[in-house]
């Protein structure tokens, strides 16, 4: 853990990071060993595996124990996506102590009202004051102890129909009021307002982007465009999510793992994903 | 949750019951959908998503957290699979009040010296002794507060090389101190013991087998012989970890996502899977 | 837990019940031994044995943590404070999924904006407007699977500086709401603010009091005035706060502690508390 | 948090370091405030808060959420008492990993079998066999990842009857097998053995104490005859319970808190505890 790299460096060199999604630690293992660079610990994958809806129903602890555990599974730096973090400005300087004690990163915070809506729920979302927003990005900034951990701030503000000129300039007010990188999201098909938005931020802080529904923005792109990462943040566990019922739905009606042993990880696979060996080691 | 049926009248009917192995909360939901009759919540599969090996790290409380979560997202009754039952006597007595609280359907607790390695490692399983294992199941039993619950008694005899009579020795002495049900475990890719245990078993109690390595025998031909409930312990954790590992390995080249957006679900209908409309509907 | 009362019926032949404030399930089980009536899991106390201000800094899972400990430990119906319900309507509604699950008696939920500030910190609240609080109550209501659960609504109209009238007026809309009880909270050293809403509400509801501030208002008095329920909320942590700080002092001083081994318990009196004997019986 | 003392530094320069047992994170900071030296993170003292016996119910999760909080809230070196390890020698190892990133000094771990038996309930107390434990030792410093980190092997052979030289065989035993310090525990009312031992040990490691029954035993003669360290500690938990008990009993009678206002603590009091006021600061 100790000799894991800073976050910001990982931005830095990245041209452009790419970010794996994470919703446990066995997903934040999965994601190291295919080669990404960070682990983005996800809010609604979180959420999801505990079969709630991505709506702020879960609290900080709830997440940061997820969180703490892929920290502890992986050597990349984590991104922690705390949503709105978790009420209130003091809420969010409570989050930066305890998500920078857990050896994270940085966490990325969003300008939507808490309770949040997931962004891809067409309707809900609604955007805090710009300012109320700023003062929640400087109560978190004065809560940090150390110089590494980054806070992302990201704007919502494209998910809410204002546009790219909006979002910039909800983008600098939040770097003008401390936060290290902006995220700017966007649940359209077409990557054009977000290529406009690195073009017009110009590399002033990091710029990480999520193209979940832009899929045709490839990572070489979005790096030539001007951002530092991007974030592939729900794959795996719709991944997951699509392998379980088929293999359910299998064993159901064969009564039988037969037809899907070809289908799955052997055992001896999953035990050398957790080190088991290198646990029993830990005892000689 | 109230009307939940109660895992004993499961077994009874199933002819037998199909168990579905979850990791987490969201793997519930999903056997259930498929027409499984009931859960499993498998040590195996929590400590893994935790990326940690099967080796009793985890204590009861965080097993409990994820047990929990089955139990509410989904109606069907679970089966906790608590390993060695934490430690002594009254570490299984405090199980049996906390998981008959959760609203759990029942624990399955085996004969391996605490702390346990998992069933399928080879050569370093050590039993204890079937008194002290019976002192065990008298605790628990004595702890219990309604009548529902069911604690099952699991031996691991024939993981560790001692025949089947000394599985049935063992499940008798434990179902003479109260066990409700048994378990019999094997690592052999061949069913003969397993069924020749049923058979010889005879129906004292409900008979409950894993099918995981000796994948030949069929639920209905495991039925046929005498078992009650089929236990399919891992194979979602085991696509899931094939599932995301391509995924992970496919994005990273493409640095892109549109090779794999038709392998994986949509985002609605991971939505649908927690519910998230009956959960706005809550608000109005 | 099974023969615990209703917390409806504590308060309906209490004349009035009284509720011990805990922090702890130490303090639960202790109230419960001095011959109180109900337990009030205190969300000041909580925090406060945390360390932490009580400024929702905790979400509901640390807060159930330490409830679910409480009805575990003692017989009485346990009345968890939960603030303002950790966010919006959904985040309540989860809340009475997840107290009632837990085997509380009930919650008390209050209408300052979350997140709320202690009512006894001058100068801060804010109130929710009433209507969306109602729907917040609303919402909880929709969530509960039983008839015994109770959500107390608590009105800081009194705190905020509005007076007695708005205070009825809102312990009106939220019974209509769908409210079981209604709580009234005052910060003032005179009861008489108290003592005129109780007799205007006339016992529409059961009406609870707390009366830190106002305590020349003895649970009598309280009682004959309309009150159904007297929660003593704090004051065992505060006793405990003063007590620890003492022994502390003088075993620092004395580096020794031979002159405070009369002022605490025993060890075979702590032993007694946490059943210790009882336990080990368990295992014979 | 980061200019915190090493655990180590702390013994060194003691003569003797004086630790403060704390059940919870008040506890420490009022031990912190009172002067103390170090927190010991007492065991016994957190289970009790749970209103469960000390007899290793309680897992290493449960147990470090406390500790974590207490390490969140003071500056002082928290000693960690994780009783046996929880288990065997991995999760001796699992332990170690996981107090060592939560930011604590140290943990102490002792040579009774697991579970054990609080060392003031006489006549159950089982050591296991000193290579065993000292396997265990070995097992938890592979884990260590820096240097800082202390682990404190504590002997029961003196509970369980065994006498000073067998304590002294396991001390050296135990510090052969890699242990930073020992502790020699007694429930003798008689610090003879004590002092016997520090004498015979001659600090080649720094050596603990905890005078719970030999309360004629000063730390300054402790300190004299060679400890290193000085625990009280479960002192903070007994005057809890004695206030907390007396509190109760006076209120629930008098149906008012008019007659305990003055032995408790004020409202302001606390909220000075929890720096209420320098987390409101954050936000402006």
């Amino acid at each position: 853990m100790t000799s894991r790299r800073p976050l910001r460096e990982v931005m830095a060199r990245g041209n452009p990071a790419l970010a794996f999604g994470a919703h446990d630690a066995l997903t934040a293992v999965l994601g190291e060993r295919a080669g990404f660079d960070a682990i983005w610990a996800s809010g609604f994958g979180i959420s999801t595996t505990m079969a709630l809806p991505d709506l702020n129903l879960l609290g900080m602890s709830d997440h940061l124990v997820s969180v703490r555990r892929m920290a502890a599974a992986c050597g990349l730096p984590v991104l922690a996506d705390v949503d709105c973090g978790f009420g209130g400005p003091l809420n969010l300087a409570y989050a930066v102590m305890m998500y920078e004690q857990a050896g994270v990163g940085g966490i990325c915070v969003e300008d939507q009202q808490f309770p949040k809506t997931n962004s891809f729920v067409s309707g809900r979302q609604q955007l805090v004051d710009a300012d109320e927003f700023a003062a929640k990005v400087e109560a978190g900034k004065r809560a940090q102890q150390g110089r590494d951990f980054m806070l992302v701030a990201r704007t919502e503000a494209m998910i809410c129909g204002r546009g790219v000129d909006e979002a910039l300039r909800r983008a600098h007010r939040y770097v003008d009021a401390g936060a290290d990188a902006v995220l700017v999201h966007s649940s359209s098909d077409d990557p054009r307002e977000v290529i406009e938005f690195l073009r017009r931020w110009g590399g002033k802080t990091p710029a990480v982007v999520i193209p979940t529904t832009y899929v045709t923005l490839s990572a070489q792109r979005a790096g030539a465009e001007g951002a530092a990462m991007v974030v592939y943040a729900n794959q795996a566990l719709r991944a997951a999510v699509r392998a379980i019922s088929e293999v359910a739905t299998a064993v159901r009606a064969d009564r039988s793992t037969r037809g899907v042993e070809s289908r799955i990880a052997t055992l001896d696979a999953v035990f050398e994903i957790t080190d088991l060996h290198g646990w029993l080691d830990l005892e000689r």
